[in-house]
């Protein structure tokens, strides 16, 4: 199989090119380079089967010559930055509204009908169903960041429908492991490198939050795209939500980050019940759907967390170019 | 008040303009005429307090200095035809999605906070629960149209989170009345003044769709418009569902339509459940939140789908610029 990754050098898309090269597949790797890195795709880059194409995903026409020949559309593009949408919300509404319709144009025209999409949680706003399914009351948007990705989800719906494509699209908790470049851990990580005797938190600590290790959300991309691909008739859309059946507490996450790095720092809080304007004080999902297919998640959020950060001591650099 | 209106020349905003400048408000109305006719705002042109600005919602600039000046915003401009989205996909796009975020940029340039916005009942798809209630569950889009008019409604919830907007969405079903120019009773209508001995018919006439008259649906609009001016600190979105407490069938429709013209033509389906891809065949909104503020649809769809055709055939011109 040929496959299309947009969003190749970045955290998850990086990591999905990785392992489709070594199950023996082709892949095409599609990157802007505006987050995306380098070193992240240089063992995919070792392989004869990868061809990486730097290249905007506003650039339509673009995107529609680097697809051909292509069979299946991994679209991993995005801004994925939920926190700043309202400093720059041309970058949700270019970068993930825009940009997932032009992936669906060049598809249609290279004639590719299987696209796999990574949304998330965000989404269900503060969902009123906790933890939330699938199917939960019809939410209310409470970021840029889950606006652009809904209509990413009803963009591609509709050219299910429409056009007959093949959708599956996940609903991603926050992704934690190797290659992790943006979030808590890096903030706080950090920091702590700074002062190691003390650390800001915004809120109140007692935000509950969902992980999961990026091994582990790849696991459930490939396993999910092999079920639909063994049933080849099946069209339309299949959402799933992904994470682990747990959740945490930030202030959990700060002990655990703490106990690894040795530190006792003085926790100063912000205060409030969010983060930030927008943040989701409470995200769990209902997980039911995805391990009804047999997949599970092998690592609790606490060795996500603990890998994740034992990946950024062993990758300060991305300290000097990530700004956030 | 001063108020603005995208689509100002259309069907429902140039309504809407009708009845703010009658209730002695002040309104510039914005339309690109793509849609929008000249004869419906010959009454609105004779108010002093009324200003026609003819610009395009894809032009932001144009957008942002129109607004100065004006308090709240209604915004009915959009492309509203469901069933050709899948012919151009770039005017949902363009005039549904990207359209709603100029409008709410330029809002924010100006700092105008209140937004009404014209949704519609497809964003619920084939709708699980019928009748179907503004919480229900997570839907699957089923048309570009849908897709692109929830596109819009979560930027507005988002806006509303993030930077204090308020936010009113209807979630309109058909409407009828004086001004229609596209939908059931325009095509048979066509049809049988070209031909009053027969009539094709999309399905198997028998999808159940709901229908509401403009007049009530304008009503609704600035009834629900007052209440939440009273209200003055209430941020964030509402949602509405607004049509009857009635649906009927294609084919009820048609015999209203053929005993109000005099005509008994042969009736051929071309058959299915849907009248084209991405129909839907049963559209019955639970309107029960909109009925708990007082308002009251006035009119029946019978009595409205008899008005309509009494409308068209006062204004046979419209049949000369319609391209369906």
């Amino acid at each position: 199989m040929k496959y299309f990754i947009t969003g190749a050098a970045g955290f998850i898309g990086s990591n999905l090119a990785d392992c489709l090269l070594n199950e023996g597949h082709e892949v095409v790797g599609w990157d802007d380079f505006s987050t995306g890195q380098e070193h992240f795709v240089e063992n995919a880059c070792r392989y004869k089967s990868y061809q990486l194409i730097k290249g905007d995903n506003l650039d339509v026409d673009g995107l529609k010559s680097a697809m051909k020949g292509c069979e299946q559309v991994l679209h991993f593009a995005a801004n994925a930055d939920v926190r700043f949408g309202l400093e720059h919300p041309s970058k949700d509404i270019q970068q993930n509204m825009l940009a997932t319709y032009h992936v669906l144009e060049a598809m249609r025209s290279n004639d590719i009908r299987t696209i796999i999409f990574a949304s998330t949680g965000s989404v269900y706003g503060e969902a009123s169903v906790i933890p939330t399914p699938e199917d939960a009351p019809f939410p209310i948007q409470t970021s840029l960041y889950g606006a652009s990705k809904l209509a990413g989800e009803g963009l591609i719906e509709a050219y299910c429908e429409g056009y007959g494509f093949r959708g599956i699209i996940f609903r991603l908790v926050s992704i934690l492991g190797e290659r992790y470049t943006h979030g808590h851990i890096f903030d706080f990580y950090r920091q702590l490198l700074d002062h190691p005797d003390r650390l800001e938190v915004l809120g109140d600590g007692n935000q509950r939050k969902s992980y999961l290790y990026v091994g582990d959300c790849v696991a459930a991309v490939l396993h999910t795209m092999r079920l639909r691909s063994n049933a080849e008739n099946e069209g339309g859309t299949e959402i799933y939500n992904l994470g682990t059946t747990e959740y945490c507490r930030v202030v959990d996450s700060i002990g655990w980050i703490c106990a690894e790095l040795g530190l006792v720092p003085k926790i100063c809080f912000t205060g409030g019940r969010q983060g930030w304007v927008g943040d989701n004080p409470f995200i769990f999902l209902d997980t039911t759907k995805i391990q009804a297919t047999g997949w599970r998640a092998k690592l609790s959020i606490r060795d996500a967390v603990v890998r994740t950060l034992q990946w950024l001591r062993d990758n300060r650099w991305v300290f000097t170019w990530c700004v956030n």
